[in-house]
């Protein structure tokens, strides 16, 4: 069922408005491209409506948030909600400061999200008004393992069925819910942990598969996190001596550039719960 | 004549002031870097004039405007202007939105740009008000083809002699253009339209080039194009397998850093209409 | 003792929030998380408080500075002073316009920075009221060599003496002193200079280095030269042909995520006065 997805994101070649951070934007452009979508980010306000309705989709990511920028996810995702777009927030650091967790919790009231993804610590931050986000990156203390994999499959379904929004988190374990069904996902590497901006290149990802694939959203979420972490598995695979973690990052974006159907068909490794 | 300009942007080492998007820059600055010049960024109305008067050449892009930064093109455009200071605009998404079309306008009715570069929707929606451009990507119904290229020929010399500006249209096949005579450039890799802002590469690229370069800016912007256009086919030459658009992206910069004078002359396909 | 220095980083992997220029940042959070820590970046005054306060240490960069950054800056500092973080100033461009000298020097008059660094054009610029800053790089003619050696060492110990802070200068040979002591440094290579944002990596390298290393700040602070310098070293022995310096960026990025406490150790090439 992925084959399709990534096909039509390939013969469709969506356009996806990006509102994201600045610091890991250059590769939310290149792999948006690399999957086969087409990116244009822009951020201030009286550009963002006009822009939102070139595009098919929406990517909404308050990692490097300011007043302007705020109000530009408010005018886009109001606007994009009109038009029937698919929409996403990657709520970076909510948990971490106000600011942010009241972005996060004032974009969801007012914008009907087809899909909020972040790690662990992001989404409980949201969803139970906790605060333990250690910065940007999940505190180790919220991780899905194997041994909490029922409660927190509960949780992400649970959280869809309140917020009417794809739950996607994203760590050692993936899962992908809507209120029925959760994809859990064990593609990926640790070391994608060491490359700055892994999660804010799978939301730019995901919303080009979410608008390629108006069919089934939540199958098209979880083929790209499929897709991501088979692409750092292969990408790790052309790993030389001496490479490291910047390297490694340009070595992910190649393997989806360079994916095709049958590949990420065989390679993903999903069970649904 | 193409080796003179390599040769005077690696001796007179131009200093560039960039105000451009935050989606490309860190590759704009390692490419001004690879050929010789040397970038600076700076978009506070408040900071760009003194940074204008201790650089050679500006290069404006609106690729993610706002309107601090707007302003500031202004501010530091007239600077620019005043210092004789050769001026490159890069129309980014002119077309897709009113902001940036009627920023594009705006800026062009205030500055006298030595040269306007962008993809031939973003020209065609500055020159006849049309609003094709899909996107920050050309229409590809708007492209410059073996079969219209006279056409498109005329149409570039014509809003050259119309704005007084160089006109480079980069795609497929490039063209740049003053009122009477027009380089038409076909080296290039298909490939390159899946990497981010090789565009607004080129467009730092140029503006150094221009800066190096007073004794002929024609000469110059076509040199600039000729030579990214060669770095993506040497770059390209040095894929190996599992490579992608995040590689390719480091390899022509890289071939841009060890391009010499004689590689350019051998390897630039241009001829004069 | 850089070993220790080096463990302490990968150990306590320290939080560091980063208000930096949007044209290097994404290779400053790569090289934090290479070599241990974790970065963050928030540069809206009211979200700055906050996110400093989850943080260990805090990176402050001018190289884009705008009126709202300015304003953050100023809160960040102000608050990571009161919970006793170790703070580093990366003066880009000091010298190159008004707004940029005054906003360092009020920043220093307010905020007691644990480390300044930049480089020496920046530096004189600070302390003697200079302006001979070349945009962003160093003036040749204000250059550290082996002739005025003593000179300008006798400089920064002053100039650390009078300001209380840690001096860093880097170019050539390295110079990290408090009043009382000077390293000198001689790691590195002189092809970074063609890569846009050394200055910036290490800036950020090094707040990692001052926030877990508490003991020794001046130590720290030699030790992350030291790891930069050697990493571009180690980074430039594995260019093929055909690379440039976008692949040499990343190799350098790549070989700080790969050096172990005894390679620095061993490859560390520095002289205390």
């Amino acid at each position: 069922m992925f084959e399709e997805c990534l096909n039509h994101v390939r013969e469709r070649s969506p356009l996806v408005h990006n509102i994201t951070n600045y610091v890991t934007v250059n590769d939310v452009a290149n792999i948006i491209l690399a999957c086969g979508g087409s990116p244009i980010m822009s951020d201030e306000p009286e550009d963002v409506e006009d822009i939102t309705s070139v595009c098919g989709g929406l990517n909404i990511n308050i990692g490097t948030l300011n007043k302007r920028s705020i109000e530009a996810m408010h005018l886009a995702g109001k606007k994009a909600a009109e038009l029937g777009h698919p929409i996403l927030l990657d709520p970076v650091g909510a948990g971490a400061s106000r600011l942010r967790t009241q972005t996060a919790v004032s974009l969801m009231e007012e914008i009907p999200f087809t899909v909020i993804r972040g790690n662990v610590s992001e989404l409980k931050a949201l969803a139970q008004g906790s605060t333990t986000t250690r910065g940007v990156d999940a505190d180790a203390a919220d991780a899905v393992t194997e041994n909490n994999l029922d409660a927190m499959v509960r949780f992400v379904k649970d959280y869809a069925a309140r917020t009417g929004s794809i739950i996607v988190i994203t760590g050692a374990i993936d899962l992908a819910a809507d209120a029925d069904r959760c994809f859990v996902i064990r593609n990926g590497r640790p070391e994608m942990g060491a490359i700055t901006g892994t999660g804010c290149q799978l939301s730019g990802l995901m919303t080009a598969y979410l608008t390629a694939n108006p069919e089934d959203h939540l199958q098209a979420a979880a083929a790209a996190v499929c897709l991501m972490g088979l692409a750092g598995q292969i990408g790790f695979s052309h790993m030389q001596e001496g490479d490291g973690n910047s390297t490694y990052r340009n070595r992910i974006i190649d393997a989806v550039y360079n994916m095709d159907a049958k590949t990420l068909a065989e390679g993903a490794l999903f069970e649904i719960k």
